[in-house]
């Protein structure tokens, strides 16, 4: 936390959010539903998918009609491990969230169950749809496109998504595995939040509109672009930019809506659930999650490297830290938040 | 083709391989699936994962029992899309060809079949089995564990697995989509190929075995490991580590048979069947298939970048001109043959 930051509670913030997507037309559940995935990204410590994109990525686009704040989401095709989903428009959120209930479901009955979802919007941070599954002792997998933000190895503009991976497993007194990566070397995110606070990227990260290496966090706002994971060709660009593909191919193609570099206008979604007790007992899981973790952390350390950190855990901490002590917020998250709530004529209770 | 290569006939290889396999009783139809594996790898210019094994990796290790020539593969548990298989120590190309069996099996009756399997062995090149699903129209996905080569992040030795993911996706008119990688930024028998060709490595593939950034291929065999994809935290080390956890949970903790941290003496697999048709017409996906794969090339390249690779392309280029022309081997490979033909007193006819 920086030391301007200023901390708001988690209910306030819960509360604030489901009142702003209510006084534009979300009904309740779906606007509670939609808080919870915000308020548990900032808990999480993930500043770049919480609410500092509630006015400007959610509110003003259903105030301008991009998103439809009562979609009809509906099934297109199904079988009984897989299904098709038309997400009409609606708040990604919502979307994916229905979507990922229908892959448990289908999982609960054959042991599986694999949901594509198009024609939605963008649906925040994947690991919250990930983790649902863990619930009902499943591994949860979610998949999303991003924006079209990324220069594929060797290319000189920004082309296709910031695709994004999460894959959550259950553990037993281990933290659960909770990965969430986008397929580029970093979320677009990470250059606003870089930006508001002044401060540059490493280079690697992206490149400027001249296709040339910057640490500028600013270019990425002035026509440059991210790099996919593996950064190089050399290191291993492709592989990066060959997942983002995988994203697109079981979001987009398998939805029926095409991929991010045909629709810079729309996300997909991919839920896939897997019940643990269709392959093998569940305590036999657990027990072997805890000790391939305990088998990562006592591995040889390189001097002054600190502790390895499984995907998930340094976020589970947080997460509980801040329900007690509350959210650092960037002031001027916390201003652009006022004056959503001045447009919207509700009170700002934070 | 580097000058000093010999070219073979990919049939004379293909026979050479399955008359070695049977001469240390594999089975003829278990030692033609190898055989044609270990020929394709080669086909496709994946030197690494080829030929260049069949004495070490597999005719050695069965005459020293550590693979089962004839194992009694099953089936432990099942649900109609799920299943967990025990390898008895086969072949992993046995197993892994088996269980990708079990998964479209699967696939065709609920829409998606995924399998575990366990107590394996080494099984070569992943995009073999993920493409065995493109003859049924469907998305395959393989991952499989790899030897324990790879450095955590900010760790001090090799620790987990060199563990691999596979996707493969039919198009219409372009080139299937083949995504086959290892989650470090390269797979250990990239070193072996540089050693065998006293190349250097580029920096970023490895560390040395004190830890520090090396060049010398040769690094590698003398306690060096291999890096995550991504290479550094910063650049997202962290993301290339994450996702060879999702390969050890989904191969060898839902198999009841340990992650690759655990067990350095075995190997598990995991397969996926995706049918296309469970959730769209089959056309309507090829269509938007060509369709992406024709945007991404159409996309602004930077200045002497050359064309866009999509994963699989180069390689069924290849494939089909070496199929015609014959497979370039270099000397020690072919010297290791020759010596393997001589142990099992069997004619090398190459």
């Amino acid at each position: 936390m920086a030391e301007e930051d200023i901390i708001v509670r988690a209910d306030a913030l819960l509360d604030l959010t489901a009142k702003a997507l209510r006084a534009v037309g979300v009904p309740d559940g779906d606007a509670a539903i939609t808080a919870d995935m915000l308020v548990a990204t900032d808990l999480r410590g993930v500043e770049s998918h919480g609410v500092a994109h509630l006015k400007g990525f959610y509110v003003d686009a259903i105030r301008r009609g991009d998103i439809n704040p009562r979609p009809n989401i509906t099934i297109l095709s199904e079988t009984p491990a897989a299904a098709r989903m038309d997400g009409d428009r609606g708040l990604g959120f919502v979307v994916g969230h229905r979507a990922m209930n229908e892959a448990m479901r289908r999982a609960g009955e054959t042991g599986v169950g694999l949901v594509s979802a198009g024609n939605s919007t963008h649906c925040g941070a994947g690991f919250y749809y990930a983790r649902m599954a863990l619930a009902r002792d499943m591994i949860g997998i979610f998949m999303t496109t991003g924006g079209n933000v990324v220069i594929p190895p060797g290319g000189a503009r920004r082309a296709y998504g910031a695709n994004v991976i999460s894959v959550a497993a259950p553990a037993g007194e281990e933290a659960p595995f909770v990965l969430d990566m986008a397929t580029s070397a970093v979320a677009a995110g990470k250059f606003e939040i870089a930006a508001r606070r002044g401060m540059p990227v490493p280079e690697g990260w992206g490149l400027d509109s001249e296709g040339r290496a910057t640490t500028d966090a600013l270019s990425f706002f002035r026509g440059g672009g991210l790099l996919p994971l593996g950064g190089t060709p050399e290191l291993g660009a492709y592989k990066g930019f060959g997942l983002a593909l995988v994203v697109d191919i079981m979001c987009g193609l398998l939805s029926g809506f095409g991929a991010s570099i045909q629709r810079s206008d729309g996300f997909s979604h991919f839920c896939g659930a897997v019940r643990v007790d269709a392959f093998l007992p569940l305590d036999q899981f657990k027990t072997q999650m805890d000790g391939m973790v305990r088998a990562l952390k006592a591995a040889p350390r390189a001097e002054g490297a600190g502790e390895l950190r499984i995907a998930g855990e340094v976020e589970q901490r947080l997460e509980e830290e801040r329900r007690a002590s509350g959210v650092p917020l960037h002031p001027t998250i916390l201003a652009s938040l006022r004056s959503m709530c001045e447009e919207l004529r509700i009170e700002c209770e934070l």
